[in-house]
């Protein structure tokens, strides 16, 4: 009799609290996030938080079903959204709702020196990413250009850490607004993808805090950016996904970081570490047909069960736990749980505009001999383009990055939009190999015989567009291999060669995410670089060769004459790519331009260099004081002035030198750029301010930022090797 | 020049329109549906609205990515959340996160006859759905139980119509409270799985809208629910997944219903029919691998690309699809877009307990001579438990209601849990064939083997429970056909028969979701119909057999003695199933109850019958008048005592007769239920409203309700053939 009673009152009891639908805190939108945090904390088991902190699938990761707390669906990034993938396999899912709006490559976002664009990035793909149901959006990745080998430099921001964090921040933001979270990678010092899995890399502590780590900072800092990546490779002894100097000394102590560690996948590898050193959720341990096969299942993962036996067994303290799971929930309050979620939008004719202005703006003219281009509309009745990149998919490949796009415009496709069918001629000119779109394989196909189909081409017309470069095959601009040398691949060089033989007006035009030695730069009258332009690569590139557009890109890092000129090859193995083990960088801060710079070596094209199809003059450069405290600002002031007859954007770019300093320092480093617009003949003023704090170099015998007194020297000018005027300012 | 002025300025002036970032109405949680419908609306193309009518996969359709609005997930429904399966195949896709709680089929839920539970069971199941992110449940499903051959029984909730609008109405807003759809299925006349995609069904109006109709009716005008299921079968020579008479008239114009008709999957098969007699939204056409290797895309769906064709030639007034869009729209805007939607939780224990709870509210003590139940822990050292139900699993098949679940436990399970392992043993008895879940197959085993291993484990054993029944193979309780006899499947009363020549200290338990015929009935002292029960069914089962809980289930539907004994059955084929072409339910008004009572059949259980381990009085019935107009609502009142000594509950149960009517009226018609829960000795005052409105009949002569002047005789019972009193009224 007792325990009919029992059951009935209990269960009525039930019943009356469910009926008063008191709304726990955690899921009351309108509570502050850290007080539903604790909340939803102080509810679970522990076997519930430690199953928040790796994957269940390919790509998502368990929420708590029981109280409602949703699962966290991450997503490639960073340049769209990755298509659905089976539940344990890279293979797709075969979905037909998932193909995106590719946006141009984070080389050529950075190559506009535009942070509002940024902006427009981040909540555009923040848009796609919502609108698909994701979580996490797999990106920005922000790795310093330290080599033109780097097969991933393509989806980075360049070589200057200054430039990374402006355009870093309000990526980072336009996303989260969307109620979507970015997640920052690759954290840190993964700056190649030879033997990025277990390479050892170690450097100096300035060249680490100088270049290798503001744009994380800035990310963290100013981004406040919900997520962020740890790195394949090791630093100092410890891979970066569980390592105590990066995650736990840094990035969660200094820089007070408050979001949610997430490993590459597969990039874990110690349980202890994972657990001490800051990792907050494990995800691709050996995923690859393993799990699915139930051989290596989820549970197994170095932050699953091994991890809640630790904690039982009282090797691990609760509070690593605690600490994790909160960071997981603080995330999914923000983004999932978060109040007055945006709905998202996807292949909106607003994300297809944004990708067309972001590619306009970014593409760089490097060269323009007797103003080759524009090259207008009627001007010519025969125009002849030849390479594979005007007509292959370059969103397709790269690695992680590679997308399923609702649609793609290709160079030729914008070209023959642009002149008229009737007056463009294609010839493939070389082939590329083995792709990833059935592209017939080149030993099917003679490459003399392309050639000189393209030379007859060439030969008949009156101007030439070769459109070439590197694509997303591996060793390429690809993921998970590095470049093998700075030449243009299958045979561009060469090829270039003949058809300059039988056309001199003839432009190249490359498409890459990397710097290509140019030996026939002197021989062409006219050079764009034209990175991986997205869904809309055609029309914006065709904009900027009609001349509908006017570029106004500037270089995001430095082109070298030849690969020894770069920094990281200077120094031979032990530097780039190391001797499979160990790492140094040995060129220190002296990355990019800072090493062309100081060094004295001329390259093929500097970084910030970039050239308009209209002229503009910088005005005198004026600082509002001669000299300042530490903690001052310092306001300087020009003008600038378009001199041509278009309209047209000039970047001015201050650069800072410390002449005399107890350290070496490099002869340039960049402190603020300005992107003007303007009409013919208007004049713009300009003001930037520069915290006198940025002036300091990182001082290994203090262990921190320095500003050693005395005179700097401002550097105004429009290309780091163009600097049109100087001041010199002190700090007291 | 002027293009160049042309790009830049609109450029710019759409950057400016986004930073003012105003919201459009459309997206607004705060406005009201209907304007957001309307502001939705206007943005959208006619290619847009059109591609909102068709699947785009095996269950989701299209939304508007451009504009932001979701795409609109469904998913089976109605007892638990189907498991994820392939885009376009019925295939599972593996996933991990989407094993569901089984809740008890719908059948028990009715024979709770609480709508408290039904409410709870709305809600819990909405959760369910709501953190799987569906946006429609497929469910509830509420046609009438006609025949027990009928396949789908099980889904449904029973004989009475009454009763289903009882039970139907709470369950949608239980679900719809969670921001997800109910789509109330299957409208109508679904009441056979025998030749269901063609069948062409006819009855009287009178039959319609008396029998058929009103848990439909229920189901939109009180229940509001957002979506509604076209059957597969016609009706009156039109397939109704688009019949103008019920998809038009009724539906739509008479019973105002703004949501969303949603085809069977593969229910149409007319465009123009689609598009003009009502459908909204076309699912499933084809689908099985024709979509899938592209034979058949969805784009040539009915309402897909020659409904978009028919509006552009002018064939199809843009009103018919303005009014789809508007609907689908309405039900995004209701669920995933509307403001505050809860997240739902999953397989929480609360989930559990509500199965567990309606499971022991819905299982019926059919016969308990000798007080045979309850058998209390430690009244038998030896409790032989025969019969494959005991041990199979019984979520699994039955066709699109099967399910992967979080966890089911087995009759067997929850009687060891209750008596221990050492005082139960177990003998599979017979074997059912093919089943969906690895067992092996009949042929294998012999049946003559099986028997005798049973009965030497009968006869070793103090008593004896026989747990078996249907299950939810092809041909017995199982979508895509119909049972093929009243009898027991799989040699069952042969056993039955076999094992009580060894042990008459034997119960039969039956597991089922239609009456089955009991030879030996008058041989075996105690009879449980225990329905599916779910994940918790072997707790609810041994809770109800040990006594922990007091039966209080009623039967949803007549259980006959021979199947010649059911109205449906009487008139021969024409009557069920039809001559494979049409089909006249020649019974007319007299389904279930109304068919025994008034052609004074004697079923083997009654309509509404169920026993109790405790007894009930029900005391004086009166009124408040003796006279009402047709306005009136007639307000009894009767006590109800707990005359023995467990706390229990009694279903009081009012039926109407119309002794004298222009046209036939049945002997009892339920009008009025209520459960009653009380403490032995316990007395509660019963209050019950019947509006005299509700006791017309369907005129067909005046196409309209009528309520004929006259007495009419209120009966009070506690199963439709045990009525303990009645009271005449009169209606002027």
């Amino acid at each position: 009799m007792k325990s009919i009673f029992l059951t009935i009152v209990a269960t009525g009891a039930w019943l009356m609290v469910n009926a008063q639908q008191k709304l726990p805190v955690y899921l009351d939108i309108n509570k502050p996030i850290e007080e539903r945090v604790e909340n939803a904390l102080s509810a679970m088991t522990t076997e519930e938080k430690v199953s928040l902190c790796y994957a269940q699938s390919k790509f998502s990761s368990k929420g708590v079903p029981r109280l409602g707390i949703p699962e966290v669906w991450t997503d490639d990034g960073p340049h769209g959204i990755r298509e659905e993938v089976l539940w344990d396999e890279w293979g797709g899912a075969n979905w037909t709702n998932d193909s995106c709006t590719a946006f141009p490559a984070l080389t050529c976002l950075s190559a506009s020196f535009n942070p509002k664009l940024s902006l427009l990035y981040g909540k555009s793909i923040g848009e796609e990413a919502r609108y698909r149901n994701k979580t996490v959006l797999l990106g920005p990745g922000i790795n310093i250009y330290r080599t033109p080998l780097n097969g991933r430099n393509f989806e980075y921001l360049g070589e200057d850490p200054f430039l990374s964090s402006r355009m870093v921040v309000p990526y980072i933001q336009g996303v989260q607004s969307i109620g979507v979270a970015a997640c920052v990678k690759h954290f840190a010092l993964n700056n190649q993808e030879e033997w990025r899995g277990h390479i050892n890399v170690d450097l100096s502590d300035r060249a680490l805090y100088e270049i290798y780590l503001p744009a994380f900072k800035a990310a963290v800092q100013e981004g406040k950016a919900w997520s962020i990546m740890g790195s394949y490779n090791q630093f100092r002894g410890e891979h970066c996904c569980h390592n105590d100097l990066l995650l736990n000394k840094i990035l969660k102590n200094d820089w007070k970081f408050d979001g949610v560690v997430i490993s590459d996948w597969g990039g874990v590898h110690s349980t202890d570490q994972a657990v001490n050193n800051g990792l907050d959720l494990e995800m691709g341990t050996y995923t690859d047909g393993l799990t699915t096969k139930g051989k290596f299942p989820y549970s197994e993962y170095y932050l699953a069960n091994p991890f809640l036996k630790g904690i039982k067994e009282g090797k691990y303290d609760i509070a690593l736990l605690n600490d994790k799971a909160r960071r997981i929930l603080r995330l999914i309050f923000r983004t999932t749980m978060s109040a007055n979620r945006p709905f998202g939008r996807f292949v909106s004719p607003e994300h297809s505009e944004a990708a067309r202005k972001i590619a306009q703006e970014g593409i760089v003219l490097l060269k323009n001999d007797k103003q080759f281009f524009p090259v207008t509309n009627g001007k010519f009745k025969k125009i002849a383009v030849i390479g594979e990149n005007a007509d292959r998919s370059l969103v397709i490949g790269g690695g992680s990055s590679s997308l399923k796009v609702a649609y793609e415009k290709s160079p030729l496709d914008g070209l023959i939009a642009k002149y008229g069918k009737d007056h463009v001629v294609y010839s493939l000119g070389y082939a590329s190999g083995p792709s990833l779109y059935g592209r017939e394989e080149p030993s099917k196909l003679n490459a003399d015989s392309l050639m000189d189909a393209a030379i007859e081409v060439a030969k008949h017309a009156e101007v030439v567009f070769f459109i070439g470069g590197l694509n997303k095959n591996h060793f390429q601009d690809c993921e998970g291999g590095d470049r093998k040398s700075l030449s243009l691949p299958f045979g561009q060089d060469k090829l270039i060669d003949a058809l300059l033989k039988v056309n001199k007006n003839m432009a190249v035009v490359l498409l890459s995410g990397n710097a290509v030695s140019m030996p026939w730069v002197d021989k062409v009258p006219a050079i764009i670089q034209g990175w991986y332009l997205g869904s809309e690569a055609g029309s914006a590139l065709a904009d900027v060769i009609s001349g509908e557009v006017n570029p106004s890109g500037k270089l995001p890092f430095s082109f070298p004459k030849k690969l020894e000129d770069n920094g990281a090859h200077f120094y031979g193995k032990i530097s780039y790519p190391g001797d499979s083990i160990n790492q140094y960088y040995k060129e220190d801060i002296l990355v990019g331009y800072r090493w062309f710079d100081t060094k004295k070596i001329v390259p093929q094209y500097a970084f910030g260099y970039g050239l308009s199809y209209t002229s503009f003059n910088l005005g005198v450069l004026s600082a509002d004081k001669s000299a300042y405290s530490k903690d001052d600002i310092i306001k300087v002031r020009f003008t600038v002035k378009n001199t041509g007859a278009r309209y047209g954007a000039e970047v001015a770019q201050l650069y800072v030198n410390d002449p005399v300093c107890s350290v070496p320092r490099p002869v340039k480093e960049l402190k603020a750029f300005e992107k003007v617009f303007l009409q013919p003949g208007e004049t713009k003023v300009v003001e930037m301010d520069i915290k006198v704090a940025d002036l300091a170099f990182y001082d290994e015998s203090k262990k921190d930022w320095n500003v050693e007194p005395g005179d700097f020297i401002l550097q105004l000018g429009n290309s780091s090797n163009n600097i049109s005027q100087k001041l010199k300012i002190t700090v007291k």
